[in-house]
């Protein structure tokens, strides 16, 4: 990435909706009678689960590898991540026959490291700790040269997240509100960038486990507050906010809700029982809150991001628990 | 049910369409790119996984009650089952406000028979054999006289069940072939009577669980073969064909073919993973088969039938094995 770091415009989503096009799905949107009788709110799920390598972070990661420039393609991109941006990025590199190197803790899941092999990334592999993460990190650049993405905090990954906005404004008419789960925020970032430039009046909710609420409280405080390794089931949402994912949480969105473990837990389960899909811990957060906090969200029209549906399907959180059919 | 039961026309597929409409959901047909290049063919599955009540049993269903003179639902309907079609019967019974009881086996999963109340039926339990089912059903019917609407060898119930092909026609062009599984014989038998008269060029294959073949040896010798207790994974499968499926399978069926019980969890698994979405046991055996018999499919446009999404969450046949993630 070169030169300084400023927040995307709505003319980087469109250029972003042009890029990745060919490469992502228009996924669709779908509904539930019964989570509408639920919560007294009318839901409209953005199925991301649905996404290209399984998540919506193949839109940001998309749009930073075709908006390469080819005289920089040689030396490829890098990241860190154990997560979805790690399949994402790999995925994107892979489709564009472009070097990609992820560097992950030694420790991280077998099945996602054979995932990002499977699309053709490189790993290194690093202690499971923020400092040796770095050094590794920057090791890796220093010889390759790669194009650092990073999973949230980089423009162009900001205007990929929001084309997803984009496409449920184009989906679904009349919507009162959208909710999507945020950990470093970058899909409630690209949903702020989209709202705001063509839908202004739609309120934007985040979502949050309460045992990982730095957010919240940095929402509340004015100035980013970051957790020291926080713990929740939601995976995806245990990273802090950066300094462009702040500007747009702080300017466009309207609160930031909170959901404990358990209530989560059962909002997923609740969402593949009865919407028949497989959805992540960490997509499963803004149903929680609306179950939660019902008298905000009646009679509205809500757009719901489901973010992802990477799950490992060997350890669900309610087997042999009491949450069952 | 009066009168002689002679087999439904395409006719009575129309009727049916137009009846049933508003009281159950027109399913999205859902492909992936993954299961095409494992395939070698080109997958449109029909989820009727997210139909109401979880399965495509309430197009039949929903046909038979709806169908219905006003002067005959006074005493209301009844089925056995332990099954989809009971949720289904339910389902479509509690929408137009008549009585509907069930006749299941004490043993039945406590989970479907709070499903069945929680739609409103009333469920009469027998002992889990054929014997007590038989007396304890017809004690039922001769007290309420209510209409009896077998889960699948009923006219009304195979044309709507017909219903489906009929959308999948409208919604994808050019299939070379329909694949859906068959125990009964109710889907295929209203795919057969929906395609044999508006797309007769089409194949149509029945997906069956080896370990419950009585449909495929039935097909080879020439008459219904019928086995007692068959045990399978894919625990909708277990019945025999009857007379009207027979009808259907018989004339219009392009082959049976088998997979194992190994297959058909293998393929579940993989439906979920890949397609994030939850299908039962029974709804994998096509796409087990397509793996089984790559060479039969290899360039064509199939049609694959997702007959359901009704699982016991907590019991996944993978769970513990080496089959996950």
């Amino acid at each position: 990435m070169t030169g300084p770091v400023t927040p995307p415009t709505f003319a980087d989503v469109q250029e972003a909706a042009a890029r990745i096009r060919p490469h992502i799905h228009r996924t669709p949107v779908l509904t539930s009678s019964f989570l509408n009788a639920l919560t007294g709110a009318e839901l409209f799920f953005k199925c991301e689960n649905f996404q290209k390598a399984g998540a919506f972070k193949v839109r940001g990661a998309s749009n930073a590898v075709f908006g390469l420039p080819e005289a920089r393609t040689g030396a490829g991109v890098a990241t860190h991540s154990s997560g979805n941006h790690a399949l994402s990025l790999s995925y994107a590199a892979g489709r564009r026959g472009i070097p990609v190197t992820v560097v992950m803790p030694r420790t991280a899941p077998e099945a996602k490291k054979a995932a990002v092999r499977g699309y053709g990334g490189t790993i290194v592999e690093c202690e499971p700790s923020t400092s040796s993460r770095e050094a590794v990190f920057a090791k890796v650049v220093a010889q390759s040269g790669a194009d650092f993405v990073h999973p949230y905090n980089d423009p162009r990954v900001i205007a990929g997240q929001g084309t997803c906005a984009l496409e449920l404004m184009e989906q679904v008419e009349g919507l009162d509100a959208v909710i999507a789960p945020i950990g470093g925020g970058g899909m409630i970032s690209g949903t702020c960038l989209t709202l705001s430039a063509i839908a202004p009046d739609i309120d934007i909710f985040a979502a949050e486990p309460a045992r990982a609420d730095d957010a919240c409280r940095s929402f509340r405080a004015g100035h980013i507050i970051a957790d020291d390794a926080p713990d929740t089931i939601a995976d995806g949402l245990k990273v802090p906010l950066k300094d462009l994912t702040w500007h747009f949480v702080r300017n466009h969105v309207t609160d930031i809700l909170l959901a404990d473990e358990d209530e989560i837990i059962s909002a997923m389960l609740l969402t593949w029982q009865r919407m028949k899909i497989v959805v992540e811990a960490s997509s499963s957060v803004p149903l929680a809150t609306l179950l939660k906090h019902k008298d905000r969200f009646r009679g509205r029209r809500i757009g719901v991001i489901l973010t992802g549906g990477n799950v490992d399907l060997n350890r669900l959180p309610w087997t042999g628990s009491e949450k069952g059919e």
